[in-house]
């Protein structure tokens, strides 16, 4: 199993960008490696390595390069993200897709043509580094779509497929041919957020893996317990979750963002919700890795982030390991070796429409019927999977799955839930 | 008389801060002694240099040092805005003011308390560069507060005032000391936009000099033609304009912007037209100096500008001097050491209200009748000045300036114009 982090730069967060601080990063991927962790998830900013619609600043290339070779070199893998995007509350996009230059990143044709040639540079610059393992499209772009964006971007279902294949396509051949995977991520809207231009069909079918981030702030924490079943299992239930959207049976998921974060879960409670979250998740099939968020506390000298973003580091502000970066590092040790959990016998239906979403994203949310009866089934010990109701009647699929049994739900929707990081933006999501 | 330009790195633009191309720097800063000029005005980006709201990036702050002591070690003098902010149709806003963060860098305290922090920060960076001469606030950060700005920051006239005030205030004692100069810049909607919270009082009355920006794509080129009196004039009536709301008799001004826009101007004029508009100017009393917007094209490879801005500077993409930097370099030359032009003894008198603005600016915009009536005063060969309603009651204060002729004319508005440099975004103004 892998076990990396999200690495968050201890100097200068990612405005180090700007002028890397190379003996801090080498400190910080020194100290990262000593956690017995194997990858690194990097995040470039977009207006850095981008500019000008037709500028690729070839300097930020270098330094991005600079860094995975950093890395590489003490036998970290690297994957890095391409368009940042959005960060901890803040979104980092180009001038000349803001203002006097509004316009949308996915469906301005002279923006996506952009956006793919910035994918195929980044990964021209990255595709001969010994560890270099892949490149994700952004982080959680389809924030930029979501209605309660306060500059939303347009983008329907089928811009937001045609921009994932065109940024894709690039390097797609190339990426394969040399061993490396292409995805892209998106926060938890598209699992449960109902007329999300973003669907689940997209997160499970396009790119090589299955993406997840699994943020317990979005509802889950407050109304059930930061160490309720709920909020230990929610990463779990994801992961499984993901399946239900996927054509091929064998689809990784990636756990790609998890963190504990310190404004619905007390300090002292973090090491356990990191242990068991951790080892909920370790017990579904083709998971492909766990990589925490983040490696580095943010310096509270820096502002205007969510309060607890300062928090989330496995290692704080001094650079000492903290409890829950000891746990994670424990974890990576004691389960880096496991073998495949067994298959999942028992599957909660999901109903779908001919698109094969769900026709109620909002039942799979937090209270949801979904979500409520996979919760209920889990801790009587029952380990269910969950499976489309197109997949359902599919018997070839459900046995290539392992699924012997396919149970009935009614489909109701959930809590209000929020998947934006700031709670005090919560207003404006109306 | 002062003569310099506006310095557009050659390479890279402006994004050349993302990592200085210090040898074209050099080159370009020759070529640019080589004219024959005597200063440079400097613009770092705002993002680069204050990319959180309490993490102001050091070595952004010694790239800007590192420019300025090149230019200063070339005997070239050096001034320095902070705050772009706006920059040929495109704004560079930091991420902690934008989207989630959204707020107005007017009048919101902490983002105001932030942006005086760089200003002292990038003064004390170049106070004691020998040629440094001065700071100006931002280039035309007045934009943002525009009506037709399409993300409009919110202030209003008193909001504004404080702002400015605020921003000066912490060097304003030592700026003095050092002999450097203070100031802000607008573009000419704080001369011809009623309603606009920006004011014509502000603009001189707050900071050393009057500063004007002279555009003629502002609807004057259109409407009288590019060789037109009223073009060949705008820049000169702009400064006798300025006085008209300046309680110093003596208050300077200084033509800080001055370009041939090619959207309205044949190239091959555009030499005439630099000739005519700076002998017409360098006929007002107590002009600091004439800086042209620009010393280099913009590459055409980089995409989005208006497609005027890559014919603007006086040398092209491959270095050469073009006719136009020519025809600047021969001013300078010729015009230099000239004497301090004679007192306008004829002044129009504009109509002011009891804050000292006009009561309808737009009768001092293009086609308004106190624009038309300094048009034919000034054809007719009559040198007029332009006084305030209340300075023209104020004997002593006409006798400081040597007014002797007060000529009352009606309020009339003017046409249409356009402060925005992009035509094509002429649509979004409505």
């Amino acid at each position: 199993m892998r076990f990396g982090v999200n690495y968050t730069p201890s100097s200068g967060w990612f405005y180090t960008w700007l002028k890397p601080d190379w003996d801090s990063i080498r400190r910080d991927l020194d100290a990262i490696k000593g956690l017995g962790v194997d990858h690194v998830r990097l995040f470039p900013l977009w207006p850095v390595l981008q500019p000008n619609r037709t500028w690729i600043n070839e300097d930020g290339l270098a330094d991005v390069r600079h860094m995975a070779m950093l890395a590489s070199e003490r036998e970290l893998d690297v994957y890095s993200d391409v368009l940042q995007g959005h960060l901890s509350s803040f979104d980092f996009v180009p001038s000349w897709l803001v203002s006097w230059h509004e316009g949308s990143m996915f469906t301005d044709d002279n923006a996506v043509a952009a956006e793919a040639k910035l994918v195929s540079a980044l990964y021209d610059a990255l595709a001969d580094i010994p560890h270099f393992k892949g490149l994700n499209i952004g982080n959680e772009c389809n924030q930029f779509a979501d209605a309660t964006h306060p500059r939303r971007m347009a983008a329907d279902e089928h811009g937001v497929q045609a921009w994932l294949e065109a940024l894709m396509a690039p390097v797609h051949q190339k990426a394969h041919a040399n061993g490396h995977v292409l995805m892209h991520s998106e926060n938890d809207a598209i699992w449960y957020e109902d007329g999300h231009p973003f669907t689940s069909r997209q997160a499970c079918n396009i790119g090589d893996i299955s993406i997840i981030h699994s943020w317990v702030f979005n509802g889950t924490a407050q109304h059930y317990g930061p160490l309720s079943a709920q909020s230990l299992r929610h990463a779990e239930y994801l992961a499984e979750l993901s399946k239900a959207f996927a054509d091929d049976p064998g689809r990784q998921v990636w756990l790609q963002e998890i963190g504990a974060p310190q404004n619905v879960i007390d300090e002292a409670d973090t090491p356990e919700f990191c242990r068991k979250t951790v080892e909920h998740v370790l017990d579904c099939e083709n998971l492909y890795g766990i990589t925490w968020w983040c490696s580095h506390d943010v310096n509270r000298g820096m502002k205007d982030f969510p309060v607890f973003e300062h928090d989330l580091g496995l290692f704080d502000e001094q650079g000492e390991l903290k409890p829950i970066g000891k746990a994670f590092a424990g974890l990576a040790r004691q389960y880096r070796d496991m073998p495949e959990p067994a298959a999942r016998r028992q599957a909660i239906v999901v109903k779908v429409g001919q698109d094969g979403n769900a026709v109620l994203k909002s039942a799979c949310a937090p209270g949801g019927s979904v979500f409520e009866r996979w919760m209920e089934m889990s801790e009587a010990g029952q380990r269910p999977a969950l499976v489309s109701s197109a997949q359902a009647v599919d018997r070839d699929f459900c046995k290539a799955r392992g699924i012997e049994e396919c149970i009935e739900v009614p489909m109701t929707p959930g809590l209000q839930y929020n998947a934006v990081s700031d709670p005090s933006l919560e207003s404006k999501k109306q």
